[in-house]
């Protein structure tokens, strides 16, 4: 059997990490990194497995009828592999949804019992109780309805709090009351506690949060982005957390990553930077579903659903 | 019907916001607060509403059989109503475990999710994302299995967490691995990555939590402490915290409170302080349970149980 190409940008040991993990999961197979693939085992590859791939180094695979992409986020593949005529198949990892979900929980629970005022006052070495709010009183608003924002709804009502949902299309989440469309949207952040954006970033999510649309937002509102960067413009969001309609952001991706030295988000006492944490890959799971679709590949020769590029996800 | 004394050495608006939640709850009765009490009434009062009550106006109401206190601990008043050998009713609240088993959830994954260490990350602007560890992964010892333990113990569950329980006297709580006594105390501690204290202080919590037992948590453990300030030997800890033995505490109760401008903790790099912010009572529902147990008592003179002042609970 054809070893599989393994392509990615990252660094060795992240590298050398995902071909033991996938070796792991696929004892069957052999994962070659690229750099190591002999020429015909790179004519002859009918599937890669891609971590952000180098695009030269995926055009000089042209057996390729698809790849799987170990990341959730699709945006960088789609922009990079546009010469790439195949199907790309994203990682949908339920482990990844709950850990997103936990993270949308911890960091919900981090603005919902302010602990941003309490590391405040802290630093102060000022003893200042605030008044307990009880989360029923405590509005979400979750930008996202993919399995990710399924999964953080689940655990926001768990915990108490009534939960609006908005996405570009009409869906239904058990629960929820789901919103959709720009009029929609203006509806949900009026009534919006705390937003949770967790948009892809497709050309209609780019530059969404602006001054504009985060204004529908009561005064006092928080923000958690754990979507992508570029959906949130920075400078907006800063100018409305210096006038303090926005009360705290909890950040955790960038238009850049990380997150230049400059930026005026570390500083800002109002702004709680992440290094793109929220919900990392578990190569573990990531590789089990990685092998689960090579493995019905090789039997039936059956491709996986891959993503739309025109949505973008 | 004579009116119900209310005691209590809180400020004036505390009082008045307590006697207008209480009267609002029983309109049927009048709720006095002492310094407005006629002599006569004062004489003829069978039950008293307190909160911190200064034991020389207990004292001027010789005819009470019991006294329904609006706090859950009870430390303070069997310690101050030595004198008084009625029936001590203290308050038993779903909504106040249900509040405490949101706070431990809420600081458990504070320090699950690191949120200390990307905090101290954002303050010198580095980008230092920090490897995900999942909830099976990362075991929690609760200290205290009663009705505050127990709520605590289902959402950590909930939210994937091992549980280990600890208590007195052995107890079973479902899905808990629970342990009592010294050596089951040990047990528990040497594997326990985080420790919540939501002990009651007594003769023998009172510094349970020093040098010898801290020690044997593994190294690199945190401890959060939502029980009592006098039940963590302060000194014990931070030595510890030094050491980096214990990597982070969470301290909301103290020995003294409001924690004296001068301790050490406000600036210690490894520990959060709280203002006594993790369970308050909610005046609405903690004045319904005290409505109820009045109600009863007219009724039919059934007192409600009461606590135990030998045990301290």
């Amino acid at each position: 059997m054809q070893p599989i190409p393994f392509l990615s940008q990252s660094d060795e040991a992240e590298q050398a990490a995902w071909v033991e993990a996938l070796s792991l999961a696929m004892p069957d197979e052999r994962i070659v990194p690229f750099a190591a693939l002999g020429r015909d085992d790179g004519q002859a590859a009918r599937v890669a497995i891609v971590a952000n791939p180098d695009p030269a180094e995926v055009a000089q695979l042209p057996g390729l009828v698809w790849i799987q992409s170990l990341w959730a986020g699709v945006e960088r593949i789609v922009h990079d592999l546009q010469g790439f005529d195949g199907t790309i198949v994203r990682l949908v990892d339920p482990e990844l949804a709950r850990t997103m979900a936990e993270a949308v929980l911890a960091w919900t629970l981090y603005l919902h019992r302010d602990m941003p005022a309490y590391a405040a006052a802290q630093r102060e070495a000022r003893w200042r109780p605030l008044d307990y709010v009880r989360p029923q009183e405590r509005s979400i608003g979750l930008l996202g309805l993919g399995e990710l924002g399924r999964a953080a709804a689940g655990v926001l009502l768990q915990a108490g709090f009534p939960v609006r949902g908005w996405s570009r299309t009409a869906k239904t989440v058990p629960g929820v009351e789901t919103l959709h469309g720009e009029d929609g949207l203006a509806d949900m952040l009026s009534k919006t506690d705390i937003l949770v954006c967790l948009l892809p970033l497709t050309p209609q999510t780019r530059r969404l949060l602006g001054r504009r649309t985060l204004s529908h937002l009561p005064r006092g509102a928080s923000l958690i982005n754990f979507g992508r960067g570029p959906v949130v413009v920075v400078d907006d969001l800063i100018a409305l957390l210096d006038d303090a309609h926005i009360a705290h952001a909890v950040l955790d991706v960038f238009e850049r990553e990380p997150l230049p030295q400059e930026s005026r988000l570390w500083s800002h006492p109002a702004v709680t930077v992440l290094p793109h944490i929220s919900a990392e890959t578990n190569r573990t799971t990531a590789a089990a579903i990685a092998a689960a679709n090579i493995r019905a590949f090789r039997q039936s020769g059956a491709v996986p659903k891959g993503i739309d590029r025109t949505l973008g996800y």
